[in-house]
């Protein structure tokens, strides 16, 4: 019972900030940008830094003790080493380009991990007011409502996404275009919307079915498929790769809602 | 003043049709469907055909003298000829595998051209509540607020739309992913919503920078990019064909808001 107040305590403190957060980003959404460029197209805003520091603060009020990895702090610092303390990993906001122009697909996304294991997980999109949640053995949520995954099993009739990524080497590019050439001919439709972690609940919620990205630069990885989905795409070499920054709370909503993630 | 009174009734019957046809769309939105295969890919739904079916008796019963060419009615009687007379172009529910698969990205697409040009557009997103209108000669609205295009004029700064389309033969994909290859290359990213009609309001509302579609099936062809896009993808040779049922209510907003419809 204890445990379970301090769960529920954990994940309602990530809601409030995750809401608090959302209110700067609806707020800047259609401002013009002050943008920085972290690469060619990985933008960094003032939200993203007002966002982070709203989070963190409001979080470590609550839970001092409590470790902390955010998208800022490991880029300025880094690779922060996850330990078994209790650790909040804080994306402020994904889809950092969305958000520069103005595309709906943007979130916060707020993790939770014990013993390096994620344990809640809070993703807000505030512009179209959609709150995604999870607790490890508690089940996931969008909106208040009990959600699960697709119960599609056959490829043809998938909804996959993917990201065009941020690296525009022709090496990765041609790997990229070939990739999304041959799964093509397999599933129903590709969709591409610029957020990690909306896709991951897009998977949870059943919308998609299907979600592999590459991505390199943090210190974890992981990969998230439907589990009927698996097999293929090992079969495919279709190596799917994420920062864990970016997937710390998805993983818990997927996972809660019945779906996988693969970690190669 | 007789004119502009009748522009005014022409919107806002369609504005009417739009908002009611969104009924059925959102209430239908999260239900299992019942769906039909046209191809592979291409899915027909019931609220499709009870959109459809709403849309024209509500137009029809204010306009009687008007014609009238749907998704459906285009389908089942081969290819209609577009006159001169004042003619309602209906897309009931462009967005069909995102509705089938409850990715929110769905909407009705309403226009009227008169004497052969597009004089009002209408597209609606049910599920965003995303009311998107054109009158010719009097702007464009976004929930009732102007809007106009972006004024990026640097491709690499620019967000690209395109879709994967419905053809999965191996000479279309093969154009269709290289052609996606050599843009990444170019621009800072690319994002796949799955609705022609979205993306044309995206272009409208700055939201997407550049937006290419190929399309046949249908007995016209239009494309989209921004105007400051248009050489350079003329010097990529990215032939862009969009069905005009698709596009009759989105070139409308486009061009009101400041962009450009190219057909090739």
């Amino acid at each position: 019972m204890a445990q379970n107040d301090s769960l529920a305590k954990f994940l309602d403190t990530a809601v409030d900030a995750a809401k608090r957060a959302g209110e700067i980003i609806r707020n800047g959404f259609y401002q013009t940008k002050n943008v920085e460029h972290k690469g060619q197209v990985d933008l960094v805003t003032e939200t993203d830094k007002a966002c982070e520091d709203l989070i963190f603060n409001h979080l470590k009020q609550q839970f001092p003790a409590h470790k902390f990895i955010g998208e800022e702090t490991t880029a300025a610092c880094g690779a922060t080493e996850l330990t078994d303390e209790p650790t909040w990993i804080v994306d402020p906001l994904d889809g950092t380009t969305n958000f520069v122009h103005g595309f709906p697909f943007v979130c916060i996304s707020i993790g939770l991990t014990i013993g390096k294991i994620p344990i809640v997980g809070v993703v807000y999109n505030p512009i179209m007011d959609e709150l995604f949640t999870g607790v490890r053995g508690q089940g996931a949520f969008f909106n208040g409502k009990p959600i699960k995954v697709s119960s599609q099993t056959e490829l043809v009739k998938s909804l996959l996404a993917t990201e065009a990524g941020t690296k525009r080497d022709k090496p990765t590019l041609d790997a990229s275009t070939n990739r999304i050439n041959s799964l093509l001919f397999k599933v129903r439709s590709l969709r591409m919307s610029g957020s990690c972690a909306l896709n991951l609940c897009g998977i949870a919620c059943g919308r998609l079915d299907l979600f592999y990205e590459l991505g390199f630069g943090g210190p974890w990885y992981a990969c998230t498929f439907l589990s009927s989905f698996l097999s293929y795409v090992k079969y495919m070499r279709v190596m799917s790769c994420l920062v864990l920054r970016d997937v710390a709370a998805g993983v818990v909503i997927v996972e809660e809602a019945g779906g996988l993630v693969y970690d190669p």
